[in-house]
């Protein structure tokens, strides 16, 4: 049997593309082949949807679901919220876990987006902060949800890659008194990351806090860190957007805390 | 009197929403203060349309436009491409420069956007690019129009601080034949960036080709580059965006660049 727009699995499942039922549930949804394989591989997928031609073209992918339910295109298009979904969405268990349960892990590199709303800026910093090699990222204040449709594709699979952790703004007191350096990035900042990189403070433990590019961060929370950051820009710019000022920043502290005994 | 969106004027100046309008013409659109005020500075405004409500407001800006023309807010709505356009656009003549005067100033770093067509990250990569200090952004093949207006909001004034170069996709060679080291980022580079920052090879004077994020360079592109170069990924994702990879890149660079005596 193929589901269609209207069978009640379907209309259940679609629902999860509010906030409200994804909080109500404890689930969401992942689209697209890349996502469906990170959450398969993180053991989180609960039902694949997928056209007949995806299911087919994707059948490793298909083996690995626990349960797999064909859908028309007309119902996959009313799951998926891009215009080419490529033919599957999957249900997925949220990943989140407690702030105690990352730090208990001792991580090295931690990124916090502290009160940013857009979806795809927070998925790009997941993404990049994934790949430099971070082991959480923390959702903080009235951040976005990261488990919101666009922030999940931002992502392209890292939401499943690190710990994702959802907690207040306070969250940078917790992380200074488990032992982690917190800068927060400022256009305004005292300290250049250039002064950092020179006098071997980014081989620290570190963990960077970003805020959102229309506001930046809130004064307690810029006066809660260790220090203030800033970029530095030697053109005509005003400054970087946040996905190129968290690159820089992040992948910065990889470099340093792998070349611990040269200035970096 | 205040113009309206039928005024001829108005109605000529939306015409360069269109890119063959802009090619015709070799004008193109300004919107909001921020952009206003940097195409001021770089004395390329022809006309400012202006809200009354936004002509009080910046009269400062008002002041340096030769020519400025008062519209309804339907005027500015039909003239502006964003829903909150802030009550101003220019029309601007294009700022473009041929190569051989960019490479006349002897250009240390440079970056040059092959084939990416979408405007967001075209703005991006010469905003970064600008805040990294680079003298040159090259709009190179089938790139996207530099003037698109979602490409100029992205650049957020960048477009007017370095000199903007159209060129084809050998433009590769020419700046070799200039003396700059031509690296082309691709994840599946033979040389990885820390590599490139150990051995000192980033002091050089540098072009960074950066390709879409969906197809990457062209072949025969990364062939004609002195090395392919890969951004380190330490964690779970596949690549890092393009915005994320550029600024990485350039960042490197210009660290490099100012610090020759220590590895960096």
């Amino acid at each position: 049997m193929t589901f269609t727009p209207r069978t009640p699995r379907v209309v259940a499942a679609r629902r999860l593309q509010r906030r409200r039922d994804r909080d109500r549930t404890g689930r969401f949804l992942a689209e697209g082949p890349q996502a469906v394989r990170s959450a398969l591989a993180a053991g989180v997928v609960l039902e694949l949807f997928g056209t007949d031609a995806a299911l087919t073209r994707h059948g490793d992918l298909a083996l690995q679901a626990p349960v797999v339910s064909p859908v028309t295109d007309e119902g996959l298009a009313a799951l998926a919220e891009t215009v080419q979904p490529q033919g599957l969405v999957a249900v997925c268990e949220q990943v989140d876990v407690p702030l105690a349960e990352a730090l208990a892990k001792q991580p090295r590199l931690v990124a916090i987006v502290a009160e940013i709303r857009d979806p795809g800026n927070a998925g790009t910093v997941l993404r990049t902060a994934d790949a430099a090699g971070a082991a959480a990222v923390v959702f903080a204040g009235d951040a976005v949800d990261p488990y919101n449709g666009k922030c999940v594709r931002s992502s392209a699979g890292s939401l499943f890659n690190v710990d994702v952790v959802r907690a207040p703004l306070t969250v940078a007191a917790d992380l200074r008194a488990a032992g982690l350096l917190v800068l927060a990035t400022t256009g305004y900042g005292d300290a250049d990351l250039d002064e950092l990189l020179d006098d071997g403070s980014l081989a620290s433990p570190t963990a960077w806090l970003f805020g959102s590019e229309a506001h930046g961060l809130p004064d307690d929370v810029l006066k809660a860190a260790d220090k203030r950051v800033r970029v530095p820009i030697y053109g005509g710019a005003e400054s970087l957007n946040l996905g190129a000022a968290a690159a820089v920043c992040l992948y910065a502290s990889a470099r340093a805390q792998r070349s611990p005994r040269r200035p970096s």
